[in-house]
């Protein structure tokens, strides 16, 4: 373990994370959004930074990328026969539309397995025509629905090629997670056995690594030269995925998607709970990590996507079709325009290139 | 306008926002929230400040007490036979529970009008059990469902009571919004002729002010000393029917209906959208502001929550009994503890007298 000591370093001064998005209303700023991001090379040189990349956070589900490696390292993937759909999935904070859970269930019944067997919390889909409809038809969520059913199939997926015990899988201790943290160890460049941990809102373990060495494990999928062969192409193919399918990887209306649909092969993204986000830009070999400091993921999505154009992942022309979701109008109520959400002056100091 | 100069100053030094609440999950704070909170008296001398309290902010739904002023003191409460229900939802923003959305249809069917009257739009209820309700019977929201629909209530039963036109009414230009300016400048005595000014979710306008001259409004509701007798009397009347029917004020559930189930007229208090909260105490003649940085919600709970401890207006006894309000324990979807929501170090050092 812990292989790697890349020098990483912060371009600006440590202590209060800089505030890098604005919400306007009027003309006053109501809100403000306080967040530490990272772009890092693969030899883990800082390309750009805001605020202390030294501090750990919880990846949540921003790292289900990392996470959805030992599927296809393992085999498992091409032996129970994945599409990059499901590969797609595996990675997915998804909707709970129809077409997610139908084929999380086409999943779990190829690997013998049900919803049942999944250990993450049933709730209704975030969607809410589906939400809907459900309530219309009195139809109860599963577990299937819950967002990260997708990961869950992935880890049992694993698990039954492997010929381990299933159940428990969630669990620290159990074989599925202990994997996920040596490949954390690898890939981030972290000794992780002692660091402080959390229960994610799914029920596996969540650890607390640096926002830097997030950014270097998410680098390392982009730029693959230093890995061993099963794990370089493994990564490969689950960022290939994510670029070909995103709808699986959130669905309709949501920013993950939104923004992979117009950037394609060029980058990866992947949001968490508490504002966290993640991506990795294999063209450029870079790995991208923010949080956002109290959480909330409408500044984190407006410091990705400005973060991507400010790197040319987006351009001009795109950032314009994109304008909704990388500088938000907000409405009301009677669907008046009553403000925005904005990169701050700090953040709007890094030009596009 | 403007006679009022109080001198207010914080305690602390200006500049950043402090961290006043610390999101807890496994042994890591994961996110933080700053907040700037003010607690004035009617003279205008400040009581206790976090941050700087001259930062003006909007104030949103949670001035919707100095807003039902008009409603009392113009005599239309009385011409109209207002119970005290009424004039609580008056300064709600509630649930959307088939209780508040008939009690305001009911109102607006006595003063002549009804819902399209409403110049709010329309929304589902924040209620999940009222909105799946609505969902499976295939019944969309109307305009009294919208959570303001009370304060809208109040300022048509206003206009109607004093022979205005109705159409139009939340305008800035419109009667009923100037006086409401009026009410504003004198309340928390600031001349507000030229301050920047936004939209509010509902239509109408919201007003930059400072928090702590927000805090010093409330103040003034709660110790109305020196005040004209007709709006004495109108704080008096407004702040005794939010003590004594909460559950108008919010609904099921809400953080302002428990607390104030618990504190009775010790304390009316009221949330506003972007993380703002507000809270008169009359017993103590004290008004209160906060406004968290980031605008989460979860986050002003917390430090109203603390505030009211520390103030005596929740004792040790009922701070364990709205143990889950004032520092909620995180449950993930299948129901585990995850976490806790709790003052940060710099709030806890405030300890209750």
């Amino acid at each position: 373990m812990n292989q790697l000591h890349p020098h990483i370093h912060a371009d600006l001064p440590q202590g209060d994370s800089p505030i890098l998005v604005e919400v306007w209303r009027g003309n006053l700023v109501e809100s403000r959004h306080r967040a530490i991001a990272a772009v890092v090379d693969a030899d883990g040189h800082v390309v750009k930074a805001w605020g202390d990349i030294e501090k750990p956070i919880y990846g949540r589900s921003s790292i289900k990328p990392l996470l959805a490696i030992p599927l296809v390292e393992s085999g498992a993937a091409d032996a129970f026969g994945l599409t990059e759909r499901e590969i797609a999935l595996a990675c997915a904070s998804h909707n709970g539309e129809p077409g997610h859970v139908d084929a999380v269930n086409d999943w779990l019944g190829r690997i013998g397995l049900d919803a049942e067997n999944l250990e993450c919390g049933p709730h209704y889909p975030y969607h809410e025509p589906s939400l809907h409809a459900m309530v219309r038809g009195g139809v109860a969520p599963t577990r299937a629905h819950n967002n990260c059913s997708g990961k869950h199939t992935g880890f049992l997926a694993t698990a039954v090629h492997l010929k381990e015990e299933t159940k428990g899988y969630i669990r620290y201790e159990h074989s599925v997670q202990q994997r996920l943290l040596g490949i954390l160890e690898q890939m981030c460049g972290q000794n992780l056995g002692d660091v402080p941990r959390g229960i994610d809102g799914c029920g596996i373990p969540t650890i607390a690594i640096p926002v830097g060495y997030h950014a270097l494990g998410m680098a390392r999928m982009a730029d693959t030269k230093g890995l061993p062969a099963a794990r370089a192409d493994a990564c490969t193919r689950i960022l290939a995925a994510m670029s070909h399918e995103p709808w699986y990887v959130a669905g309709t209306g949501r920013f993950c998607t939104d923004v992979m649909r117009v950037t394609g092969t060029k980058a990866a993204i992947k949001t968490g709970a508490e504002g966290v986000y993640m991506g990795a830009l294999p063209e450029l070999g870079l790995g991208i990590c923010l949080k956002v400091e109290d959480g909330n993921g409408r500044g984190a999505e407006v410091v990705m996507g400005h973060v991507l154009h400010h790197f040319g992942i987006i351009d001009d022309a795109q950032a314009e079709q994109l304008q909704q979701s990388l500088q938000p109008t907000l409405k009301n109520w009677a669907g008046t325009a009553v403000g925005s959400i904005k990169p701050a002056p700090l953040l709007n100091e890094t030009a596009p290139f």
